[in-house]
């Protein structure tokens, strides 16, 4: 068997292909189903990423960095990039899915480009598009557009970030003057975390609790000017939140107002109104609905926070898997060469499942970017088709968020030395990705969010919640109601499939993954559900108790669900590949992504016997023994499906300046060996004294 | 039952005790058993600590911060706190346990300021003192100790970093001028990574193969002079390594070196030494153990990266417990209040494991140190407490330093988006300690070694390496090569226990927990053993890839003895806790530990017919039912027995701000309601006018 990497840089992009034995890895077709939908989006926004403009810095001082990303958010708009999502009335696209793909693949460039990007037309931008109405469309959209009023997002407080609902900002109604006077009442209540607050906003779309005549109908949005040029306007204080872990070319900051008036018409007024007599109205009667519907509407930030973590894993991998493919160390114990790092089973361990892991997020975030686009352009938009988008949003963001975290890091430590240099990308990338992990909402309370959803799901299908009940739903309502929930109807399928793999053959196949990881959620669910399902009928303090028992599980539950909604993005898409050996090698990939999330969760599948030991044990040889050591000769050739060209990578160790420092390294042993210089280990001279005193 | 918690802070540091039902944890009582042997070193480091001076300030630039930190060096030699190890003769201490003590207590400071004292003091100085002699003591230790000479430790290069046997740098004798010949033959030979290397280097310890009359002898060090003041001296030049992803205070760089020539008496001599004549000689005839024996002196730098990995872990627990137990969010469901985030069951298992986890890490460490300093200070120094001591390095660093990481950084999404501000602490801390896991020893590679010599002393048991030979000492054996190998002797126990827990109520004991831990790792070490038994009879090829399939495993089963090694630590020191009540909560945090290791190798337990189903279940309903709820109450005095005063921890959420923020908010709600003039919410408004509808 010969393994052979060719790569062909003609195009700037990377793009090789890989042959192992009769099968052929081409990475440019690969390419083509990773890039997906709005191939043509991403493939703009690639292509400008290859300037230097829009290139991080390492080691800028805050406001060098700051002053650079407010540079690149006034060339972004120039090329036209950051506009697609907004009224064609206003020059815009209304282009959904192309404006998010395009907006995550600025992270490559800059993760803090992107999120300053996101605050100010994803945030801000978004929160007037969506929740104002065409009066505030025409009044502020085009100067948020064009980036003469860079704003802030002023939602979250210092004492209120999870829930958004308990805020303490208010906006109370004077009918004397026909504005709203916001308020800060105290310190926990400042707004806090903005981006664009410390320095650059003009005006922020403010959070408050509505007060119209003495009644509070909760939170509702304002525009609210903060700003003239570098002052504050009168009634209006802050602070700027400093530095911090990552993303410091964004000027998060804090906001407090006192006092502050803000005509009437200021108020976003598409879920809730004041007329000019000062009586409010809003086509939502559920103030508790109503809430949730306009939280709703600013579900794109999660949307592409999973696309921009996927975006950095991929980045990650493919530095750490060219290195990795080229660096040797320890000799190979057979000639006089070294052990290329990927040949080392732990490396593979390392590296392979992630990759496997990316391609997953990489499908899913496809499926999500599909659901997020057929809502927001209208063409899939009911009630259930918004639940769903949320509940799918909230259930990838952590696992892809998490995902990249992991990645970044195990491929920094898989580098060493290299690894920790800021040129080399890792250390910089995971900085500023670490807050992906609890911002646009934190994964824990997402992933409870999401179980919460299972468990009513679920419990809507019982007549009477009593646990026989549940227990008789336990098997054949599970999978339907989480297809009501609209991600999967599996239910079906686990009945036609039996209980328990009796076999290898039959643990190894896609129908067997499907199973295992279905059959895991459904009966979390199911149990957790059982658990609960007195707690309508205790006190109060009691049921909350109960419920925090089992927070743990319900939240890992939810991860689950992420897991298989992971998993099954990624076999879906194995149907559409038409290139036969690409789609036998992602057929590995997914294998390998399957398997290893079973025996990740191996103790479960034990525990409740749906594995048997000797089953249980060969997932494990059957990665270590099969899938790594098939995948490892394709591993730089699905990498370079990923499309960075050497000016997205910006990473001096994946330049294949190892390889030729290695070579000059046995050029010189050979040159010495050859002319008879090298010098005589003393080991070896050691051996040819005794064989002489035997002699 | 009432929990209460009150805290003293007249000492500047933090001493609570906290009582709930009858159980009073005592933490000033408790400090003194985790300070242990060289608490009088710790608090002297701790005192220092609390000046401004040796604080980090974050943001600074690099040339800044270089600049800082090299301060902060002078002032600790001032200080006297960096001389401990070194000779009395030379105005040192020889106290080897103190010296590492106080210095682990740096990184509360500044990493930086942390590790750069270990580069000058702790590699370079060390590697002095202990590959060289009285003349190189004399010549050279002196102005290492004073910082005159600040010097690099030039072992690591481009090409090689975990193979050092490999390095590429000669060292040749000229006999002529009875010199040596400094040559760096290509790229990849450059001495790469080095504190001290960019700037401030004065001279370096340079690691070299020495080739003497044709001879190569291995890889020896000698003592180099670099610079002039700014100046590199002839024949010598150099790279910055410019902007990392932490430690930035350290001026890392690479060293080449063409024909520069230093005095033979410039080879530190301990080991191999060059006479008048020209001729080689060494105490340790086998050039193999000649190099594991010079490589051996310096397991300082892994000895002291596991305590330092530990006073970071605590740091950041004591931060986030403190907030996790004043910050609330969400409504309670039962009063107008909201939950405290550590009373939510899923905050307590992110949190509470890893406070056990750095307690194990805390006393193991002690363990670690009290084994360091018998052999260099000559206590008990044979060839199997040397070895013995290498093994519990290469166990325990792996283990903390990835330890510290992962709480870290559950300690920073713990705190939300108060976490990723620089002023809390834990970003820079983690940027900082990523290295940690792969310098001193690539965690992997350590594992493996570990894994090599636990396989060794297996095999040393066998007269002829057959199956059926390590089938029948797999049961007796396994316990004894352990044994052998100075950690633990655990067979006996084992054969004892019987080889399945039959109730929830062994399973649940220090017993149990102690032969569920001990049994894996010998039964895994025993099975690898048993797939290598031929490895020897194969072709080197061959017997590579065998040892190359078990790869993974092999380097699992190190970490399960490191794991084994951590919990015995714990269990010892549980017997010498005189406070009853101290003593009881910390069982409770032991078993935490045990039954979270445990309940993460379910699967294994399973498959290996270790535990039942039922009982495995069973150990994670008594991690959430039982011990979250016990160790609840005592989290914040449990992080109080860190002592950290705060001037140390300089994180303003760790300071009660929080507490304070609530109580205003509260008290501005109350005093609405108080006056009338609280709004009504719109859906109490709505149910009212229900009401008022029927009546």
């Amino acid at each position: 068997m010969t393994d052979t990497i060719e790569r062909s840089t003609a195009s700037g992009a990377a793009a090789t292909s890989s042959t192992s034995g009769d099968l052929h890895v081409d990475s440019a077709a690969l390419a083509e189903v990773l890039f997906a939908r709005w191939a043509d989006a991403r493939k703009h926004s690639r292509e400008l990423l290859r300037r230097d403009e829009f290139h991080q810095i390492p080691g800028l001082s805050v406001a060098e960095h700051r002053l650079r990303v407010s540079g690149q958010l006034t060339r972004l708009v120039e090329e036209g990039v950051v506009h697609r999502a907004f009224p064609i009335a206003l020059g815009g696209e209304e282009d959904h899915g192309a404006n998010i793909a395009s907006f995550e693949e600025l992270v490559i460039g800059d993760p803090s480009m992107q999120i300053k990007s996101g605050v100010q037309w994803g945030l801000f931008g978004a929160a007037v598009m969506h929740l104002g109405t065409q009066r505030a469309h025409e009044q502020f959209l085009p100067s948020i557009m064009s980036l003469a009023t860079p704003g802030a997002f002023a939602m979250t407080e210092s004492g209120h970030g999870s829930d958004v609902a308990a805020i303490g900002t208010t906006a109370t109604y004077d009918p004397a003057t026909d504005e709203f006077v916001i308020d800060t009442p105290f310190r926990n209540a400042w707004k806090d975390y903005l981006g664009n607050a410390a320095k650059d906003g003009q005006a922020a779309v403010v959070f408050a609790q509505l007060i119209v005549s003495g009644v509070n109908h909760g939170v509702h949005a304002l525009y609210v000017p903060i700003r003239d040029g570098r002052d504050f306007l009168p009634g209006i204080g802050g602070e700027d939140d400093g530095l911090k872990g990552g993303l410091n070319g964004i000027d998060n900051g804090r906001l407090h107002f006192t006092g502050v008036r803000v005509p009437r018409t200021n108020l976003l007024n598409r879920y809730g109104d004041v007329d000019e007599n000062g009586v409010y109205s809003s086509p939502i009667e559920s103030p508790g609905r109503r809430f949730f519907t306009m939280v709703g509407t600013l579900v794109q930030g999660r949307v592409s926070l999973d696309g921009a973590a996927t975006v950095a894993s991929k980045l990650a991998l493919t530095i750490a898997i060219r290195y990795a493919a080229e660096r040797r160390q320890f000799a190979d114990g057979a000639s006089d060469g070294e052990v290329v790092l990927l040949d080392y089973q732990r490396h593979q361990r390392r590296l392979l499942p992630r990759l496997a892991t990316t391609y997953a997020m990489s499908f899913a975030h496809d499926q999500l970017l599909e659901k997020f686009h057929g809502v927001f352009s209208g063409e899939q938009d009911t009630d259930d088709d918004r639940q769903d988008l949320e509940t799918l949003a909230a259930s990838l963001k952590p696992f892809s968020t998490w995902s990249a975290l992991d990645t970044i890091q195990e491929a920094r430590e898989a580098c060493g030395g290299n690894g920790f240099l800021a040129e080399n990308r890792f250390t910089q990338l995971r900085a500023d990705l670490d807050i992906y992990a609890t911002f646009e909402g934190d994964n824990n309370i997402l992933l409870q969010l999401v179980a919460k959803r299972l468990l009513t799901d679920y419990a809507r299908r019982l007549a009477k919640p009593d646990a026989a009940a549940i227990a008789a739903y336990a098997g054949q309502q599970a999978g339907a109601a989480l297809g009501r929930s609209g991600l999967r109807a599996l239910g079906q399928k686990i009945a036609d499939f039996g209980s328990t793999a009796r076999s290898i053959g039959n643990v190894r196949g896609e129908a067997a993954q499907r199973q295992l990881l279905t059959d895991r959620v459904e009966t979390m669910v199911a149990a957790i559900a059982g658990r609960l399902k007195n707690a309508g009928s205790l006190p109060a303090v009691e049921a909350a108790a109960l419920f925090n028992e089992n927070q743990n599980e319900l939240i890992e539950a939810a991860y689950a669900h992420a897991e298989l909604l992971e998993w099954e993005a990624f076999s879906e898409r194995l149907a559409v590949i038409e290139h036969e050996d690409n789609r036998k090698v992602l057929t590995w990939l997914r294998d390998l992504f399957g398997f290893t999330l079973i025996e990740k969760h191996l103790a479960w599948y034990l525990i409740n016997g749906r594995l048997s030991a000797s089953r249980a044990a060969a997932i494990t040889d059957y990665i270590d023994d099969r899938l790594l050591p098939r995948l490892r000769p394709h591993a730089v050739a699905l990498t370079d499906a990923f499309q960075f060209a050497p000016e997205h990578l910006r990473a001096p160790i994946a330049t294949g300046v190892e390889l030729v420092r290695q070579d000059e390294a046995r050029a010189y042993y050979a040159a010495q060996k050859a002319a008879g210089t090298a010098p005589v280990e003393e080991k070896v001279l050691a051996k040819q004294k005794k064989k002489a005193a035997k002699g």
